[in-house]
């Protein structure tokens, strides 16, 4: 690698709202959703994929790629989601490899009581303060980091 | 609260291609972090701000704020850098209610050396995909979506 290339102070200052923006929302939808529906950020991040697969059932793994965590964190959330109900785990008949994690029927209660409060915080964060043509914007040019970001992460 | 202000099909595209973006980038810049200088995205969270303030202390509490975590992601981080000798925790002697956490040599020499290899994968990943006016614009929506979070986060 050659000398760094270093971000420029108006870059540097873009990357900074990227950060606060990611840490900002994060934060108001987890105490939103602490207050509204007493789950953590944590149980709601695999909430989400679990309500949308087939059976409610997902590979542990798979729901690890899913939200980006290393194994142990999501071991123990997953782990705490069980005592409270919220899960089980299941060992994959079919493959031993793989550990099964399924949404239980109190699990998707909660999911779907949680929805109505979380969509309009994001409303009023994320969408709200930008006009339609802005939210189009915003799409087009995420969709050239992600495009960068799968030749990166390939 | 009326009826749920659903997202509309597009919207639901956008938030998504939010959250995949986030994920890919944290994920990105982990791996990157792991292989090149073996930290991991948690300490370089940390090592950022501390090494940015005075000292290289900061209160616990700060540090918290600054990253957005609860109190037992925070305190378990900072025990597992204790132990690798990037940090150290002093307890605050103007005030019995602060720990402190302050950066070690060898904590500022690993972030020094973690610095050139990460600046060029957010380089990579964020802004080569953009032109300067698209980087302009980004910083605009994202200001506007800041300023709805200051609200929401007061």
């Amino acid at each position: 690698m050659g000398e760094p290339r270093w971000l420029n102070e108006r870059e540097a200052q873009v990357w900074k709202k990227y950060r606060d923006l990611r840490r900002d929302l994060q934060s108001a939808q987890d105490r939103q959703l602490l207050r509204d529906s007493g789950l953590s950020g944590a149980d709601y991040a695999l909430l989400v994929p679990l309500s949308e697969a087939p059976d409610g059932l997902m590979r542990s793994r798979d729901l690890g790629l899913e939200v980006g965590w290393e194994r142990s964190r999501l071991s123990h959330q997953i782990i705490r989601m069980e005592k409270r109900g919220l899960v089980t785990r299941e060992v994959c008949v079919d493959d031993a490899r793989g550990a099964m994690v399924r949404l239980t029927a109190p699990g998707r209660a909660a999911i779907e009581g949680a929805a109505p409060a979380h969509v309009e915080t994001v409303r009023r964060c994320f969408f709200d303060p930008l006009t339609s043509a802005e939210v189009e914007t915003m799409g087009i040019l995420m969709d050239k980091m992600l495009d960068a970001l799968s030749q990166e992460n390939q």
